[in-house]
């Protein structure tokens, strides 16, 4: 309270007095907000039953169908309980931590109450949306016998069930915490409490999207080499024990993963943006702190119109219909952007043409993040085709070209991201500058979190299009299993493509959703240090005083401490990708092994005389991603922690020697501020570590992904009958890409995306115990 | 000469008053520094006669090594011509952006002549260097016929010819600059004028590196291609059109490419720290700025005792042979080290042992960084072990691991970096502890230049180390070309194997001066920024006014246009390393058909009847090569300088408009020094681009060469009869792991070592441009 009460004081001395009270425009936007994310749950359930309802084919589909569900269900419910397990430890650690000092003791239980609110929604959107795909596979193929249009539409509507819930429980939660804990009577400060939502929801996020993802390559690529290369049946052939598990990972990984992703991205920018609107309460009031919420309820509304809407003719590319879709939602978002922005971001001095124009470049950035990828990705365009040639010269030309195609991929995206920033600070800067007693900073740093809001306004249906790629390829693989031929393999085999080109743009759109609200969350983490520091000072002081225009907003990369960190962060993201990549291996031979031995000791099994235990098979992939996933995430949480602490204890202990030396302070970043010494190298290091983190780890992640997508289609594209088609060499060659590229864009690349905010929250939480 | 004036009253009003003379200390430091250059440069002369005097085998063995040495010397040839016409491109851009302002006109000459002088230098080490490589190839193949002993004493010194040359060079260039510009009247401003040293050598040392990295891989990549793969004859077999080429290759890449580099890092780092030299002028006087020259003077002469003492027994590994040398080298230079600190830093308020303790840190680095590359590349740990394991179940799974591994190296040596840096950042502050009117800042930051100082002092003997790979690897081929068998080739292989090793290592240590040379560099650049702004400011109030106690120490990460620099720098190692790799890849193409087209018109090529063209393939590389390194080396160099005049002018054009307006100024970082509004939005965004380029670069190089040279030795490794050894599915899938591997560690990696310097030369070159 004492944190709040100064806030208070230094937003009014920064600004207009304004009563810093909600009053009854806040409950209002609220319970709108809350309200639109109850329908959406409301509609998300209509949209479950509409497609469970529909009609689950024959018996032997129902067969596979099953298995996969049982898989997916066990794995689910072993990882909830780990997760579980680390997440109950970390709250304690938190509370722990907040409880030892006076200054964040009465923050402590709000902030865990947030965390573990945070971490079991994000772990509901994950199940349900889960529980819905594994669902509404077995039903689109069902339809898939009769019509292109229906398979589709069961495909995306069981896809965007995960979309809407994602996003309306990020909503109401953040939305329910801020009005319990007292937000409409003191806004500008529960913004503050909440940091602990973003943290759960992102510990969950890359413990699903790591397990997940070692999961689904380690059972993909175990079932390929030791059934496609040692015993030559084809893929998603049922005599294959590992089969099943292949269908059961793409479920927990691409679905339930990245679900878990996007769920972070959304809570952890709802409350990154309140913190920044609470910098600009002077100037919108409650509006400004409250505007994120309301652009996800438009979001929710614009994404169920455009997921109604789609359909598709039998002879049509469903790729064209489901870009229809994303127009028509992107078109509806951005009205209803502007309504918003009209509404709630203006006043007197306030430019609001200025700030929609920063939403705008965030809907253009979407748009132009989704072209890139599709340039590097599809088969159309020079990269893919590339890597295709050089596959004809064998594996080793194949690698090196996919890697240097990786390697180029993050040249136009950088540039994308450092105009979208330049522009929307500069947006944000002329938008309010007829607002006086706020800096030009904030300003501009408002800007460009309106930008990333932007970006994120048709979130739900990409998540849609996003998810409807594990249940088509589910799809395809029950109707590959049940023996079915002719036009229903063609309309499975249309989805699955389409579901493939719908992951890789996705992974696009999260990638560069990352790094653009990074500098949000970033500014956050900066608000929050100077939150703390200006409470630390009042209180040496003795309470009552007021240090008047400090802030905290310097990363000084030239001060070794902060270069030091940034070193760490980079070598962060190595570090956990290789270990990412190394689990799929060590998991993978797992399912070799086992594989074998089935073959082995049952040789009825490639006969047809038999069937393969499948369960076996998953259970070993189960709790070997389980174990695998520990050590990498304990990485990440752990590696910023230590920093933090280290360099705080590192620079006080070597302040008492130097006093007792009689020599200067050496390690700097510990400034007088308002006559006290306020020791900022934890802080600064770990601010260091997070930006350069970041800056490394988008770069390695669109590497990976872009790479990984690119041998893909490389691999795809030569099966169309390109350089000698299957059974040639360059196909041998493609193949081996193809491998290297699983573990690349569906493991390590989105735990990558995960790292990058989990990194951001942990920062944002742990605040207080690094100055 | 205004610049000059008032960094004399910067300095005094600095710290205690010091006339800025250096008096006859100075002379006689600076005679002995280049009188021991000059003597090296007379043992250099000896050792090459001496080694050149020996027998040149049987008339088959010379008429390889007369291709061989025809070939180097047409390309490097054409190649200095390229290189020639592109420094001469950037004269006159210096010159002219020097001439454009009056504040900088007065150094406009003096720049370019340090360029060009730099330049030269660095050409004419790096084919001094080469010149006796490509002799002492055949003469250690000769003397292998005799001794083990002999003919590693003729590698090893032809191989410590290009180690004396090129520290020789860098030290005269330096100290004839210094003395011709003045420097004993005026010591504390000529070392600014030196930058252009600096940045001539990278410009060389980049184009060299780049130029002679593309041709090597490209050439052992196509041959082995079209050799191994296609016609089935084994590696450096004479029926091979393209091994002239290879052979050829190792000479041009490792050996002129690897002499440019540390030259580079001798004078950009000579050039740094005597910059930082001079901020330090008030407590140690001319001694601190020559100081740098005397730690090369002491690097020559150890390690002229360490190459002369070398041998090696009949059945001894020629690695521990080597090691000795090595040891016995860093002891004398450390002997030295801590003669000359001291004796010239020393003084009052001075504990010269903890600066002694900075050298020892360097010296201690460059030992670990030399373990954890062995650690990662040799065949007796479990990183290449594993990759070799990995092999069996496919060229898929050795690509999976050799590519985590590659990712989990640069964890240790940024621990080491780190500590290296926290570490000698404090006992500088602690040794400078008694001094005062000098920053903290400005004393951790001596220290960390003290330890660069300590890691580069046996740079000689490393340089020779890494020669000793191509020639070794020369004179293995010449043995196998010239059908030797027997105890003869024991001795080659063994030479051989020891080479790889050496190169192996001689990358890491050169990375590791790398990224903690960046450190200095990015110091000097503040340095002169801040020199350029106190003159500017000067300039602005009438040239009297003298700015008192403003200085350039902060690159605020939070400021969007250093995070977009951030960016930036990142993405460029990225798209930097692509190109580097396609190149290779186009290049090597151009090899396969030349080859293929030999072997169809020319049948008695195979049946061992008629000649190949080798020429002719030399030719086709040398061109491809030489063009295909314009592009990337543009990128590098045109980068920091858009980006610098882009945000430069940006910002101005906007306060323009702001003024226009009535706006505030929204881009930051143009704050009020002294009452004058200077622009700094170029600079930090320059810097920004250089500090996260380096680090992101320095990770992925060591990515690149601990990966590749992990591959190269799994497969040595499965070679040696492991996993099936040669002919085994092992081998194969080793073998297309150590062909993706090969422009990773022999043309992208070692160049982005000479990027990262080319950075941090061009910024501070270009400084004024950007303020």
């Amino acid at each position: 309270m004492v944190l709040a009460g100064l806030l208070a004081v230094a937003i009014q001395d920064a600004g207009p007095m304004v009563p810093a009270v909600a009053g009854d425009d806040g409950r209002s936007i609220l319970w709108i907000a809350m309200g639109v994310g109850v329908l959406a749950l409301v509609a998300a359930g209509l949209l479950a039953r509409a497609v469970i309802a529909m009609d689950t084919g024959t018996a032997e589909m129902r067969a596979i169908s099953d298995a996969i569900r049982e898989g997916a269900e066990a794995f689910l419910r072993r990882q909830y309980r780990t997760i579980g397990a680390i997440a109950l430890v970390l709250a304690v650690v938190v509370f722990a931590g907040y409880h030892a000092s006076p200054r964040t003791a009465p923050f402590a239980l709000k902030t865990v109450v947030s965390f573990l609110v945070g971490a079991v929604c994000s772990g509901l959107a994950g199940f349900t949306g889960m529980y819905v795909s594994i669902r509404a596979n077995i039903r689109t193929a069902s339809a898939a016998r009769t019509s292109l249009n229906k398979a589709l539409q069961t495909a995306l509507r069981g896809g965007a069930v995960t979309g809407l819930v994602v996003v309306a429980l990020s909503l109401i939660g953040v939305g329910a915490l801020f009005l319990f804990f007292g937000g409409l009577q003191d806004p500008t400060h529960v913004p503050y409490q909440l940091v602990g939502f973003g943290f759960g929801a992102s510990l969950v996020a890359l413990f699903a999207q790591l397990g997940g993802g070692i999961y689904t390559k380690a059972a993909d690529v175990g079932a390929d080499l030791v059934g496609k290369v040692e015993a030559g049946i084809p893929e998603d052939d049922p005599r294959n024990p590992a089969v099943i598990a292949d269908l059961v990972g793409d479920n927990v990984g691409d679905c339930a993963g990245r679900g878990a992703d996007i769920f972070e991205s959304t809570a952890a920018e709802n409350v990154g943006a309140m913190i920044l609107g609470a910098a600009l309460y002077p100037v919108f009031g409650v509006k400004g702190i409250l505007f994120p919420l309301i652009v996800h309820a438009i979001n929710l509304v614009a994404s169920l119109i455009g997921v109604t809407v789609v359909s598709c003719k039998e002879d049509e590319d469903p790729m064209h219909a489901l870009n229809r879709g994303f127009y028509l939602t992107s078109a509806v978002a951005l009205a209803g952007f502007a309504v918003a922005v009209y509404t709630m971001l203006n006043g007197p001095g306030v430019g609001w043409t200025w700030l929609l124009g920063c939403g705008v470049i965030g809907l253009v950035t979407a748009f132009l993040f989704v072209w890139i990828t599709e340039y590097y990705t599809e088969s159309r365009f020079r990269p893919v085709q590339s890597i295709a040639e050089a596959s004809t010269t064998g594996p080793a030309t194949n690698i090196i070209s996919g890697l240097a195609v990786g390697m180029e991929t993050p040249a136009l995206p950088v540039i994308v991201i450092s105009a979208a920033l330049l522009l929307s600070y500069y947006f944000g800067v002329r938008g309010l500058a007829g607002v006086v007693g706020i800096s030009d900073y904030a300003k501009g740093i408002y800007g460009t979190a309106i930008a990333t809001m932007g970006m994120l306004s048709c979130a739900v249906y990409i998540l849609a299009m996003d998810t409807f790629g594990p249940i088509t390829d589910n799809a395809g693989g029950i109707i590959e299993m049940s023996m079915h031929e002719g036009p229903i393999r063609e309309r499975t085999d249309k989805l699955d493509s389409a579901g493939n080109t719908t992951k890789a743009l996705t992974k696009g759109y999260a990638i560069g959703s990352a790094s653009l609200a990074a500098f949000l969350l970033f500014s956050a983490y900066l608000e929050e240090i100077k939150a703390i520091v200006t409470d630390k000072v009042a209180n040496a002081a003795g309470g009552g005083y007021m240090p008047v225009g400090w802030s905290f907003t310097n990363i000084n990369l030239a001060q070794v401490p902060v270069f030091v960190g940034a070193l760490l962060g980079a070598m962060l993201t190595y570090l956990f990708s290789s270990m990412a990549i190394k689990a799929v291996g060590r998991t993978a031979e797992m399912v070799v092994k086992d594989v074998r031995e089935q073959f082995k000791n049952n040789p009825g099994i490639m006969a047809g005389t038999s069937k393969p235990d499948y369960a076996r098979c998953v259970h070993i992939v189960t709790g070997a991603a389980l174990k695998e996933m520990v050590l990498p995430g304990v990485l990440v949480v752990g590696m910023p922690v230590a920093v933090g602490l280290i360099f705080r204890h590192f620079s006080e202990s070597y302040q008492a020697g130097a006093a007792l030396y009689g020599s200067g302070t050496g390690i700097p970043l510990v400034p007088m501020i308002a006559g006290h010494a306020v020791n900022l190298a934890g802080a600064e290091a770990v601010a260091g570590l997070l930006m350069v983190g970041t800056i490394s780890g988008v770069l390695l992640a669109m590497l990976m992904n872009n790479g990984g997508g690119a041998w893909d289609n490389a691999k795809k594209f030569i099966e169309t009958g390109q350089y000698g088609g299957k059974r040639s060499e360059a196909h041998k060659a493609a193949v081996v890409g193809d491998t290297v590229g699983d573990p690349f864009k569906d493991t390590a690349g989105p735990s990558l995306h995960v790292l990058i905010k989990l990194l951001a929250t942990i920062t944002l939480v742990l605040a207080p115990l690094f100055v």
